[in-house]
């Protein structure tokens, strides 16, 4: 019998900690990125878990042809460490060896060892296995994981409890056109849209709770800035005092996150160029003020008084960012019928909820606001709107024995990180995107 | 225009700091979790995010009439802070005013502010809501909690990235007959069973990878230990020397996930008498000397050479408890029949491979093993297995164009924080389950 006790032996010396071990010879592993031959040497690219190591071939001292190695090799490379100003870590690796732990079977019809991969975005996704190992391409999830990071971990200093909510759901759930089907043991059963339902469930248990999870909606939309599966940042908090409480969060937590990621991921904002914008403070507008503030700086006639037109949103982002600075604007208020059954009226006007979305750069990135927390008000709110009140049972268990005032807000993950980073679309910020015409890989 | 600033103004005070406040008056907020009457005073114990505070309500101090309050009320209290012992939190605090902010509309039918919900499981569950509510049931659900941010944080140490993989999927996918199956604008897809083709695209990317979130199996049986939909935390690394590395990392994993629940959860573990298991270290056996040792320490007869039956586990975890003193154990290198198409064999013994099982306290909690990494290798395995290559075109891109020698594992969360809480239903550790007969709520 043998016993494993948690600890690894590794020889294996990481990036950071080159500077310490200058004049020695270490060993590093990695994937061959690039081979670039000069005259009696070469620079030979070794991509590593998140750098891109700079490594020199040279006839007095590496003892391998370089004939033996190309590129997507994974070798152990056994190197002295040279200090070099020039170099982004500050070192660089004369290989001495190298072993070959794999080879690719053939090259990569597509080139991902330049500054960025040139293709279509077409084939970016196609290819994403291989694509993805691109420096730029590999630093945008780098950053998306630093945001989660950042959420998560805002989230639990105002002692939030994270949670995992089913996605497979049953009839009575939000509903609408916009819903994966599926079988369940001879029962119909829905993809979850939102955790909304669970959420506030758990409201009622622990207060404050979070989950970031995939969603669903069946969307036909073909566009830059739908996905069908996507990653949804979900938050609900009790005890608020007014649905600006929620907002609140949503700031600090966007205010964290960004400082996070300037902390953690300096590398990856250098690599991509990211210029993160200043978050002191969000302006908010009121809907229907935000339709007449377009209308007016635009001279534009409002078509629609119960939505916004994209192209509104984005001349939205033009003018208060030209008033304000701010990249971000909350827009509140928005008319009851535009809102689910369980948004909170505004008790001095019943037109419009006491809700909200967050826009960035142009782009609704976050829904939210208060819910119905009275039982009577929220079985009353569904018989007006022609619902089968009895489906919701066991969702309107919670307000029946009692709920504090409540709400929250989904905000989507993808969509954030594609404004953070300037993308135009937001499959560039989705690891395997989901879309009417996507499905692989 | 008004601005967010990510400051919220709360007047509100926690429990941890309620022994700064002795001698003053406060506010806290809470539901009134249970009124207990005596003569000239009442006991009134307030649910609050995470305790459970005991409040005094006496006819000299309390400005109200207990009347005025009930179960599960959700109030604003304001109260003064007084030193006792005997209390958990070292003080009690006396009511002298309550604003009620919301009331129940009637009280629940199943009674859940006792020492533990007494009622059969399937009210237990049809009643979750409300349940979980009960100090004990949420306590669950936090230490659940705590196990996921120690996993994170740890793998974090090791240079993990996180990733969110899709969970609708192809029809290449892993396949087999327990497969939930959706209509996907027209086309066929899947509920994917694990993120394990992506994982290991992902290990071509960043090396290590880990994912936290739902998969789906389509499984009949409906047991103890079966779940139609569970969070899986699954990991992937590359450029392992053995598999062994994977179950070193594993074992790491636990060791500094239940080292984070004694030092952030001790007041659920207290709670819910949880004894944490030692794991100094983990012994390994391999599959067909666990079957000969069971057969021979019980006097059985080996039934089925391929795999255990689940009594055959709780046997293992017997003997090997009383041989070594671990309530876990690796079973090592099962016979390759019974694992995937991407399991990698012993070079020494072709008929087994290098995988493993982790059983912790006589049950299944996590499957892992090496992978095949060369491309020729895989597509050869697949096709001695029947499968057509055609349909993984991408995932074999991964092989064709080079990935490192790789393997991992897929732990269920809600079976290890089952077994460690000493459960005998995985049910009682999912805060919503989905089992053949359960989609609601």
């Amino acid at each position: 019998m043998n016993r494993m006790t948690g600890i690894i032996k590794e020889s294996i010396i990481e990036p950071e900690q080159f500077s310490e071990y200058i004049g020695s010879t270490i060993k590093v592993h990695g994937s061959i990125y690039k081979v670039r031959r000069m005259s009696g040497f070469a620079f030979i690219l070794l991509r590593t878990k998140r750098e891109v190591i700079q490594c020199i071939y040279g006839e007095e001292f590496s003892r391998f042809s370089l004939s033996e190695i190309g590129e997507e090799y994974s070798v152990i490379a056994t190197a002295k460490v040279v200090k070099e100003e020039r170099s982004k870590t500050g070192v660089e690796l004369h290989l001495i060896a190298v072993e070959i732990l794999s080879r690719p079977a053939m090259e990569s019809p597509i080139v991902i060892n330049n500054k960025k991969v040139d293709t279509s975005m077409e084939n970016l996704l196609n290819y994403r296995p291989i694509t993805l190992r691109n420096e730029k391409e590999r630093a945008i999830f780098k950053i998306q994981e630093g945001l989660c990071q950042g959420f998560r971990a805002y989230l639990s200093t105002q002692k939030f409890t994270e949670i995992h909510t089913p996605k497979i759901v049953y009839a009575g759930a939000e509903g609408g056109a916009n819903i994966f089907k599926l079988n369940y043991f001879g029962k119909e059963a829905y993809l979850a849209q939102s955790p909304q339902f669970y959420k506030q469930m758990m409201v009622g248990v622990y207060e404050r709770v979070f989950e970031i999870g995939p969603v669903y909606r069946a969307e036909k939309h073909d566009t830059s800035r739908h996905l069908n599966e996507y990653t949804s940042v979900d938050f609900e908090m009790g005890y608020i005092e007014s649905f600006e409480d929620i907002m609140q969060m949503e700031t600090g937590m966007i205010q964290y996150a960004l400082n996070h990621l300037k902390e953690h991921y300096r590398f990856e904002l250098e690599l991509l160029k990211v210029k993160l914008p200043e978050v002191k403070e969000i302006p908010t507008i009121r809907f229907v003020e935000a339709k007449e503030l377009i209308a007016k700086e635009y001279n534009r006639e409002i078509k629609d008084y119960e939505d916004f037109e994209p192209e509104e949103e984005k001349l939205l982002y033009e003018v208060i960012k030209k008033k304000t600075g701010s990249e971000f604007i909350f827009v509140t208020h928005y008319p009851a019928k535009k809102r689910p059954f369980y948004a909170m009226e505004d008790p001095e006007d019943k037109e419009v909820t006491l809700s909200f979305d967050l826009l960035f750069r142009g782009l609704e990135v976050t829904t939210g606001g208060q819910r119905i927390h009275d039982y009577e008000d929220q079985v009353s709110k569904m018989e007006e709107r022609g619902m089968t009140v009895d489906l919701f049972e066991s969702y309107l268990m919670m307000h029946k024995y009692g709920m504090p005032p409540h709400g929250g807000l989904g905000m989507g993950l993808e969509r954030f990180t594609s404004k953070l980073l300037g993308q135009d679309n937001v499959r560039l910020a989705t690891l395997f995107p989901r879309d009417r015409n996507r499905l692989i890989p």
